[in-house]
């Protein structure tokens, strides 16, 4: 995959070559390319943006540096993300969807809004979260994180299984490792019983226990088995019953 | 405020000394410090994570090396800061608590799962949003990104100017700068009247066809004039209309 970014801070895509997506432009497996788009504007002073007409506050990046870098590397069949707090919402739906792509341009504005003609140029308009961040440049590096590590050859065997963890539908159990006793905290009995069918059990009961308290959004596409089912029921149960006791 | 990072890749966090952030800490309104806590595990070998008790595939981090390196620096008053997807989803009034601390802790896994006892070091488990990373290290730094910015002083007059435009309750409305005409396509007349009520009018409606468009959520909670609702009211009528005309 090739991924170009229009930004006028291409050092702030240095973790992108470090670790797991790092080893991924190593093996070729991404190509990226930043592109400063301070470079392609015509005005002396080399300014990219300029003050809103009709009046307002702030400044806007004007369209002529960003068409111009736009126009300086080829694109036809990209993908052209536009990093905007009014866009869409990044979510592993849409990171299966980009990873399958064969180019991606990401723009980055930096606390400057756009002019509106930019977004001719663009496919998409997505916004990482409700949140106000400085510039598009750490919300586009997360997103090209979520999006290269799904790329086929890009995780190695271990790495790959945290997904599997998430497409469960569920939130995680608890889990443990070394040692079994850790300043006075142990390692609960059932993990260390060797009875295979019980922390199975456990493991879903835990499981379905956090989904239940912090996300019971999810449980609604959840497909419960029978099992699932009634530990459900039961722990909507006692955890009504301790609701009572309270009140 | 202190802030405080545990991480297998402190160079990740490089983004952080550029642009707004890093000239907060030039100013000293922000003392960032990355942990390694590779250093503080006790194995020949270095390692930190070992396998699920139990069984199950994946690696978990090991207790150790995390206590061992919040045990090297003080942090009582602290706010400690898991990233994890299971946690409570990031926004901007969890970046406005954030920013009210004196010092944020941030323990970061890299691909791996947590020994479920290192949660008793921590005070908010927090998640970016749904989708799957390499590492909570590129979350981490938009948190400390869109905690920094509020912090007094940090923003310039010029950029804060950002902010106010997503606390009007609504997506913000097409902005346009120079030039007037750019490859075909200009700037909508009446931002060019220098007709300020007309021009308000126009924006107002702009900003409420896009909230309705995009983000209906949203104006649950806004706080409508009576010329938006009558604006609103409009738009959901011609809205209705043309979708009529379609069926």
């Amino acid at each position: 995959m090739r991924i170009d970014i229009l930004t006028l801070f291409p050092d702030m895509f240095s973790p992108l070559h470090q670790s797991i997506v790092g080893r991924a432009q190593e093996k070729g497996l991404i190509d990226l390319h930043t592109h400063d788009f301070r470079a392609h504007a015509t005005n002396k002073q080399r300014h990219v943006d300029d003050m809103p007409y009709g009046g307002g506050q702030g400044m806007l990046l004007m369209p002529q540096p960003i068409f111009d870098a736009m126009d300086s590397f080829s694109h036809s069949q990209a993908r052209v993300i536009l990093l905007d707090p009014a866009g869409k919402k990044f979510d592993q739906k849409m990171a299966e969807t980009f990873s399958k792509e064969t180019q991606l341009v990401f723009i980055c504005g930096h606390y400057e809004g756009y002019d509106e003609r930019i977004k001719t140029l663009v496919t998409d308009e997505v916004s990482l979260g409700d949140f106000v961040l400085t510039g598009g440049e750490v919300a586009a590096t997360v997103m090209i994180d979520a999006v290269a590590r799904l790329i086929p050859g890009v995780l190695g065997k271990q790495e790959s299984y945290e997904e599997d963890s998430f497409s469960s539908g569920l939130l995680e159990y608890p889990q443990y490792t070394r040692p079994e006793m850790f300043r006075g905290m142990k390692v609960p009995d059932v993990l260390m019983s060797g009875h295979h069918e019980n922390i199975r059990k456990w493991r879903l009961k835990e499981s379905l226990k956090k989904t239940l308290e912090r996300r019971p959004d999810l449980l609604e596409t959840y497909d419960a088995s029978t099992e699932a089912l009634k530990m459900l029921a039961d722990l909507r149960h006692s955890s009504k019953a301790s609701t009572d006791v309270v009140e």
